[in-house]
């Protein structure tokens, strides 16, 4: 009877819930699984695809990431691109969405579990709300892309080297693409496109509008569009406002210093409007989009490079379609320190005081993602023959789902691809998700309350 | 009467003490004056130095950070040499213990204030046993320095290369600046020495020894020497113990794996043993001293550099010779990170809570220092010509006052030098000291209690 398991007990066993975090990350695995298993489909490709392709392609699209080992528009079928631009919503917006409708088709309720989990990973705090919500955010997504995909297609149907079909199906998978922030293009390898998307300044904002709404992330979308009713925003929603204007305008001004000034930069000799055009594209892009407005980008400055690395590893806002550290967790970390340099008894920002526990949980965010970025660097730089720039810059980028690469992507032998299929699979979900995953919990609460001693710090 | 200070106001304003962290900013401020103009005198050099060059060498001497413009051995005369062995002394020990000794030697009994002063910045949370602990710091550190010098003088004056005079000269230059971590070498640039410093076993082994120790800070080594009488450990000591081992076996098992390994790597192909010992003492050196146990330095494996970034970066205990977040920091980082995820309600190791604030405190040291050293990389990217990889490699080396170089000091313009100058002050005065220097404290008691709120983080 102790080595096997009684009734009872298994019956126990199956009535115990499996904890919201680990059945996100089984969900993520489950959707990669199919994924591959359709692209790998004969109908999907104009010539067969690895396996390893197929994982890699639908873990980058369905982690929104957009890095590429191949040519989507000559290696896929229009099957296979409709196959990605799929993968692409479904990670993007419908991840945890799509788990409530599943629910909904079948008939079931919602059970609180379920709310829970969808409260956990959308980052919402109150989870009363998810259900209209979901519907909500569905129909705004809706309508977000398909304004987008007819502005692009509008423009685009003037370029003569787009067919009318043409032009109709890529303004709606680069509508997808950009307001999932996932950064896959079909341009790249179309003939008459050798330098990738389009770069005229209309392309550009249109894009760059649907990036930057997509990378504000749900909470935020919808205390915004609830702000005509309710008349107040909340300090989530005002923190990330401001720390996303701050990003894309340092990054903006960044970019055109280190690229418009330098006699080899990208942007040198381009009038202004136009230089600060295609820098403040970049600075939202690089957030975690991944669409590069700069034609060459390999031959980006290093100063440049520098400024990207900092700004996929911050990322975009939390519960989006973003990755990176999240720039909640970037406030509560500059807020902190702040208010710690001005002696001040706790993390404050306008008029609030930041909750007991947010500082220890954004500084284990940090943390965390730090030495993954690190381990992951480490892996790839003793595994393959390359600089170490172009390493890191691979991997903070796949940890912010974000896609920009030195033309290093190409290079990567299988090991090299398994551990970026990690890193993105891991920026899609973000670190406070994957360690309460990972982690034991602790069953029973703690008996005895240790005694407090101080160590040094620097 | 608005515009002149009154008598009595001019008496309050002399009565305001300057508070300790300006009085520490100010002290290395001047100590660096009075340093390069010391260089500057025609008895130092064999050569005249230019004023970068001289206040270049003073700041790296004084911060015992060891990066170099000049060739010690060659462009300064025996009496410069000594000067150099002083200000590294003077930087690595004597600073905050100096200030104590000229209150003595003046008759005037240490204040409180001044207690507070030196119990800020060496870290020390009882100020009582500062003044006992002076006395025995110093003895302490001349009997190790000379057992050092003694051990190094009796193995190198074998060594034909160097005279009888030269062999001991050497030994105390190098014992003194190994065991305060400085990384400074007479050897570069002396006949027969092509690569540098000795790096035959025996001396690896005294070096290393001496660094480890300067490296584990005032506080544990006080600690350490009352443990036969007290017969208990600080939990600082234990955590610092345990932290520095761990990065020291990590760190050298990562370098083994990068250069034994890898068929262009600097240990491929050397017997076993020889490899162990240079790894072990690249690790040890790595994380603030900044000798290279390795020839050829500039052509590191990308994984070694990665590595040795990181172990840089963590950098040494607090109150020690290193730089860096130091040890504490980081160890308070993981313990929090690892709390976290076990749910634990506290930051909790070996038995002890870890006091409230401390994570606040170690998130504030984490975050300001990667602003540091990404702003300072991108500063000298921008105004270089080099890949990003040396740059950051070389401004993390001077954050950490460590040293170490990929063979780019002597290529930064003066904007250059001038950037690594304010690194390497700010990375010798440590974080905390320098934040509460620089901001506005909050003078009154905060009279209103905000209300909290929560935002969302990764
Ligand atoms: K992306
Ligand atoms: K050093």
């Amino acid at each position: 009877m102790t080595t096997l398991v009684s009734g009872s007990n298994l019956a126990r066993l199956r009535r115990k819930p499996i904890p919201p975090p680990i059945r996100i990350v089984g969900g993520l695995a489950l959707l990669v699984v199919i994924g591959t298993g359709l692209l790998l489909l004969p109908i999907s490709s104009t010539r067969p695809l690895t396996f390893m392709e197929a994982l890699f392609t639908a873990t980058s699209a369905l982690s929104v990431t957009g890095l590429s080992v191949i040519t989507p528009v000559q290696d896929l079928s229009l099957a296979g691109q409709i196959l990605l631009m799929l993968l692409i919503q479904i990670g993007g917006v419908g991840f945890m969405v799509v788990a409530v409708i599943i629910f909904r088709l079948l008939g079931r309720r919602i059970s609180f579990t379920d709310r829970i989990a969808l409260s956990d990973s959308l980052g919402l705090l109150s989870p009363a709300a998810i259900v209209t919500l979901t519907r909500r955010v569905l129909i705004t997504v809706i309508t977000i892309e398909a304004i987008g995909a007819a502005l692009l297609y509008l423009h685009w149907r003037t370029d003569s080297r787009l067919s009318e079909g043409q032009a109709l199906f890529y303004a709606m998978f680069h509508a997808v693409s950009a307001f999932c922030n996932a950064g896959f293009d079909l341009f790249t390898g179309s003939p008459g496109f050798e330098n990738g998307i389009p770069r005229d300044s209309v392309t550009l904002f249109i894009l760059g509008s649907l990036i930057f709404l997509g990378g504000l992330g749900i909470p935020v979308i919808a205390d915004l569009l609830s702000y005509p009713y309710e008349r107040k925003l909340s300090l989530h929603t005002r923190i990330t406002l401001i720390v996303v204007m701050l990003l894309v305008s340092g990054g903006a001004v960044g970019l055109w210093l280190s690229e418009g000034f330098d006699a080899d930069g990208a942007l040198h000799g381009q009038p202004l409007d136009r230089q600060i055009i295609v820098a403040t594209f970049q600075s939202i892009s690089a957030r975690t989009a991944g669409f590069s407005g700069i034609a060459n980008f390999e031959e980006l400055t290093a100063g440049s490079q520098l400024l990207l690395i900092a700004l996929m590893f911050i990322g975009c806002a939390p519960a989006s379609m973003g990755g990176g550290i999240t720039t909640g967790t970037f406030a509560v970390l500059s807020i902190s320190l702040w208010s710690y340099a001005r002696n001040l008894p706790t993390a404050q920002f306008g008029g609030r005081s930041l909750a007991t526990g947010m500082v220890r949980r954004a500084a284990a965010v940090l943390t965390i993602s730090l030495f993954v970025v690190l381990f992951a660097s480490w892996l790839i730089v003793t595994t393959h023959d390359t600089t170490l720039d172009r390493a890191v810059f691979e991997v903070v980028s796949a940890f912010a789902t974000c896609g920009l690469t030195l033309g290093f992507t190409s290079e990567l032998n299988t090991f090299g691809q398994l551990v970026i299929i990690a890193v993105m699979f891991w920026g899609r979900l973000g670190a406070l998700t994957i360690i309460t995953a990972i982690a034991r919990p602790n069953a029973a609460p703690q008996a005895v309350a240790y005694p407090e001693e101080q160590i040094l710090i620097g």
